[in-house]
C-alpha cells in the first residue's frame, strides 16, 4: 500500500483510497455515511470511486465526517473522467446487470418509444437506488432507475 | 421481406418477424397485447424478441390474438439460444443503460454487498418494468429492476 | 440490386435504397431535397440514412417529393435501432472526425466543465450544420454542432 | 504524485504535470491562459495535454507566464507522439462527441463530397472552437470546427 | 518480491502473497490446508486467490493455521471483486477447459433443458471438486460440477 | 427453412438441420436418441451439432433410427472443423460454466499440479456427463468431466 | 457468380466484377489498361476496386475501353466510401507493408519531422508507383510514395 | 526520468532513452548522425529505437559518436524483439502510412503478381528512405520502400 | 449446396468445392492426389484450399486428373489472396499448432539467431512434411517445416 | 535493471532475469548450456523463459552450471503458467511461424485426419528441434515438431 501523500499532491486515486480506509476504520456503512451528508447512498458512494462529483457543501460535509485532508474537497468537486475498467466485467455481481442489458436492450428501447415517442433516457439527469424486498422464497434486489425522457431534435 | 415458409419450417426469426408484422397490422401496442394475454410488458416483448421462452398457455394465448400459424406455439416454447447484437451498443437509446451499469456497477456491487451479504442479484429469477412518471421539468423514465438474491456457496 | 418488394413488406434498408435511387434519377441534391420538405440537410441525409426519426408530416413530404412508395411513410417515423458499421472507420473522410474526437476529446471535456459546470453536452437534443467558407489558400469545411447542455444530477 | 526531476531530465508527462499543478496553484481558467498567450482555449489546452506542438513563442509565453522551468519549452516545442487511450472512450462527456461521428458521419461524408467533390476535411490545417450560446430552455454547448477541405489526388 | 506491509495497510494482493509465501515455507499442499480447516480444496484454493470470501471461522483458522497477521481476517471476509486476465486464457492446462466449454456448450445447454426445463445451473449456488481416477491406460482427471438449478422467471 | 438438398450434395449444416427436424417430428428427447444407438448424451449431441465424428456403425444406427439420408452417414464420420461461435458467450446457460472456468481456472490448475505433477487434463481424450440431482432445497445441475492425464515432455 | 444486373441497377461490387471479368477476357494487364487511359497503373487499380473515384473523361475511357454499360461512368465518379477488409491483413503480400509500417512508423515520423517541421505526409493529395529493378543478387520491388506535405495549424 | 544504470546491467530501453538524450545536448539531426557512421538515416533511427541490430562496427561507432557507456554495443548488435504498440496507430502523421496500405493494399498485390509473378516484397531484406521534395505547390514527402522479390515455393 | 455455374464464371470457392466433391467420389486421398501430380501432399492440399498457386502443368495435370472443368485451370493459377478465418483458431487440432508457436515462440527466435544471425525463417520461400512416426507408447505426428533464412538488411 | 532480491524471494521473472544475465557474462550459447546439462536446445531455452518446469535434476544442474541462487532450483521445478504477450505476434521472426499456422492450419489438419483419424498432434506430448540446413543458394532454417498422436474418444 503506498504512502499517504503530502495533502497538495493528491490525486483523485488517493481520495478513494483514504474514503475506503477511513470508512474500514470507523466501521461505517455507505447508508450511514451517505445519510450523515443527506444524499442518496448510489449517489455517495459513486462519488467515492470518482464516478460523480461533489457540489462544495457536501464535499466539505464527507471531508469533516471521514476527517480527510482539506486538499480532498477540491478533488470531490472536480468534473471526473469517467473510465470502466472493462467492455465485458468479469466479477460475476456486475455481470448479471449486463446480461440484463443484453438481454432487454430491445424490450427496454421498445417500451421507452412506445410510452414517450423517439427519445432516449438520460443517464446524466439520473438517479437510482437499490432496496432490499423481504420476499417468503428469498429476499430480492430491487433496483430502480430514474432519468429524464429526452426527446431526438429535428432541425 | 423473405416469403412466410411452410408452418413446419418455421424458425424463431419468422415467428419474430411473424409478430412484428401482426402487431403493425393490427395497430396493438406492446401495452396491449401483454394485457391481453395477462403479462407484463418487459416480459412479452422479450418473449416476442427470442430473449425468453413462454409457458404453453401463453404461446397459445399470443398465438390466438396475433392470428399467427399453430406451429408458432412450439417455438415460442422452446429454451431459446439468447445472442446479443453487439458488445458495445451503438443505438443510444440502448448505450445508456450500458453506460449506467458501467458507470454504476461497483456502486451496485457495493451497495448490494453490504445490504445483502457476499452475493449477487440473479438475472434469472429476475422481473422488471418500466413506467413514464410525470415531472414538471420533463416526465421521466422509470426502470425497476428485480432479481433474487443469491448468496455465494462456501463448501 | 435487389427487387423491390410489396410495399407492405418493405424495410427500412429498402426505403434507403429507394430514397438513394430517386435522388439519382431525380438529379436532387441532398441541399435541394432538404429545402424542399423545409428541414437541414444533414438532417434529412442522417433520416433517409435510417440514423433519425422524422415527423409525419415531414416523411409525407418527402415521400411526395421522390414518389415513393406510401408505405415508406410509416417506416420513416419509426425509431430506428442507429448501428455504426466500425469501431474506427476506415474511410479517409469520416475517419478525420474520429480523428479530431480522439485527439480534442480531453479539450472539449475541460473547455465544457469550465464554461458550464460538471455536465455534458446532449447528442440527442442536438443539431448539426455543414459549410462550405471561401478562403484565399483554399476552401475550408465548417462543421458546427450544437447541444443542449446537461447538468450531471446530485441526489 | 511524484517528485518533480531535475529540469533536464523532464518528460512530457511531467510537463502536463506541472501545466495542471500551477494552473490549480494559480486558479487560471484555460479561457484565461490562452488569452494571456494570445492563442484559443482549444488550441492551447490540446498543446498542455500533448497533443500540439506549440511554436517557440508561445512555449516561452506559457512557460513564463505559469513559472515553469525553462527545460519545459524544448518538449512544449516538440512534434508530439498522439495517443489516445481507448477506442470506445468511456467517459459519457466524450462518448457523446464519439456518438455524434458515429451517427452522422455518413451525412457529414456525403455532404462535404456533395458541396465540395471528392475529398476530405483536414484533421491537420485544421482549428476548432467551443462556445456557450444562451437559450430560454437551457443553454447550449456549440462546437465548430473548421478544417482545410483536401481533393483526392488523380495520377 | 515487495516488502510486506504494514498490517492495517494489507491489501487483497498481499494475503493471496502471503498465503502462497506461507504455503511453500511450510510445504504444506492445497489439499492439506482444506482439510485442516474443514473445507474442500477448491474452494480453499479460491479464497487464497481472492475469488471467493470467506466466513470469519474459516478466516480466523486459515490465519492461525499460516501464521498470518491479524488483519488479514478482515480481507478474507470481504467481497472480492472476481477479475479474470484474459479473454482466451493461454496456459495449456486452464484452455482446454475453455476448450471444452466452447466445444460442448451447446450440448451442456440441450441436456439442461431437457431435463430440467428453461433455465440454468446456478454459478453462485455452486461446488466442485478434482479428483484423481486410477485408469489401466493412464490416470484421469475427474472434475465434479455441482449447481442449484435456476428457472428463468415469467412474469 | 432451406430446402433439402439432393443427397450427394449434403453439407454438415443440412445433417445438423435433419436431425433436430427429424427429432422434433419424432418427440424424442437426447437421452432417447442417445440409448438407443448405445451411446452417451453429451456425446450423441456434440456428433448431432458437428462438434464430434461418429464411429460408421454408430453412423449408420443414427441414420435408420431418424430416417436420415443414406449420405448422411458418410458426413457423420468425417473429421469436423469445430468452430465456436463467439469469445464471450451470451446466452445465460453457457455463460456461466466460462464464468466457472474464469473464476476456478487457475484452482483447477493448482489442484491438477497438486495431485498429478506438471501437466494437463486431457480435452480430446475426454468425456463427460449431466446428471439431475434431487435437493429438498432445489435440484442440482451436476457435469461431471473426465479426462486422461497428460504430463508435459522434458527432452 | 451473380448475374449481371439491369445498367440502372449496377452497384460498384458490379462494377468492380465486371471490370476484373473484362480484364480477363481481354487479357489485358493493369498497366496496359493504364496505359490506354492515360494514368498510372496504381490509381487506375485502385479505382477499379472502388478505392478511388475517376474524373468523367476517365470513366468514360475505361468503360469504352472494356466495353462496360453505359451506367457504370456514373458509379465511377462517385466518392466512394474506403472500406477495408481486416485489422491485420492475412495475406503475405499485403502483410509485409503493414509489418513495414509497424517497424518504421516511428522512424518515418521521426524523419518527417526533421525535414519538413510538425506536420504530416497527406494520404489524399497523394501517388504512388511501383517499380521493377533488376538486381543481381534477385529483383527487387521497388514502391515510391509521394504526398503532400501538411503542417499542423496553430490558432 | 529514471536513473541511468550500472553500464553492465543496461536494457534496450535505457540505450534508446541515452541515444535520444545524447542526441538532444548534442543538438546533432538523425541525418547528421547517420552520415557520421555511414549508414542511412532510416536505418539509423529504426535501431536507435530498437528495431533492428546494428553491425558491431556501426554499433562502435554510434557509441564512440554519442559518447555512449561501452556496454552499449553489446545491445546495439543484439538481435531485438520488434513490438509495435498499437493494431491502428493513432499518431496522425504514422496513421496516414497506415491508410496507405488499407486503401492501396490489393493494388500493390495486384502490381506485384503483374510484374513479378506469384510472390511477395521481402520487409527483411529490404530499405527504405524519405526525402523531401520541392514543389510549387507545398513540398512533397516522398518515401521511397525497396525489398527484394521474393517467389512463393512449389513443392 | 450451390449449383454448379457456367465454367467461365467459376470462383476459386467453387474450384474448391469441386475438388472436394470430385476426391470424396473418386475416393483418392489427398496423398494418392499429390503423387498423381508429382508434388508433396502439403502444397498440393494448399492449392486446393486456395492457399497456395499452381505452375500450369500442375495445374492441367490436376483438372486432368479429377475430370474439372478446363476453366479451373486459369483460377488454379492466379496468385490467390489467402486470408484466414480467425485470429484464435477454436478448433483442436489447428489450435495445438497455434499454441506451440506462442509458447515456443521466443525460443524458435533465439535458436534461430543464435544459428544464424538477425533474420528470420522465410515463410515464402517454405516448403512443409506431415509424417506418421512409429512409436510403441502411440504413434507421433512429425511435421518438418524448412524455410530460406532471410537476414535483415542494413543499408 | 531491477535489483537482484534475496534468494527466498525470487520470482519467476527474477530467475530468467538471472540467466539471461549470466548466461551473457559466461558467453555460453543456449545450445552449450543445453548440451552440458543434457537436454535439447529447444526445451532448455523454453524452461529458461518460464515456458516448462524443469525436472529437480536438470534444475540443479542449471543452477550450479550458471552459479544461480539456490532458491532458483524450486521456482524451476514449478509448473509454470504460460502466458503468451500478443495475439498477433509482431516480431517479423516470430510472426512468420504464425503464418505459417494460418495458411496450413487447413493442410496439417486435413492431413494428420488422413494418416491417423479423428484426433489432433498433442502438444503437451511433444518435442521440437531447430536445425540449419546447408542449401547452395542459401542454409535453411528447418523446424522439425514431434507430437503424440491423440484420438477424440466416443463414449
Amino acid at each position: 500500500m503506498k504512502d499517504i501523500p503530502n495533502p497538495e499532491d493528491l490525486t483523485r486515486e488517493d481520495v478513494t483510497a483514504l474514503i475506503l480506509s477511513a470508512r474500514r476504520r470507523s466501521k461505517r456503512s455507505w447508508e450511514g455515511i451517505a445519510e450523515a451528508i443527506g444524499m442518496s447512498p448510489v449517489w455517495t458512494h459513486s462519488c467515492a470511486m470518482g464516478m460523480n462529483a461533489m457540489p462544495l457543501g457536501k464535499a466539505q460535509a464527507l471531508v469533516a465526517l471521514l476527517d480527510l485532508p482539506e486538499a480532498a474537497v477540491e478533488i470531490l468537486t472536480e468534473s471526473p473522467t469517467k473510465i470502466w475498467t472493462q467492455a465485458v466485467p468479469t466479477d460475476p455481481c456486475i455481470y448479471r446487470f449486463y446480461e440484463v442489458v443484453g438481454v432487454y436492450g430491445p424490450t427496454l428501447k421498445a417500451l421507452i418509444h412506445e410510452k414517450f415517442g423517439d427519445g432516449i433516457m438520460s443517464a446524466i439527469d439520473f438517479d437510482m437506488e437499490v432496496n432490499r424486498i423481504p420476499h417468503p422464497k428469498g429476499d430480492r434486489v430491487e433496483v430502480k432507475m430514474s432519468g429524464k425522457y429526452l426527446s431526438f431534435n429535428a432541425w
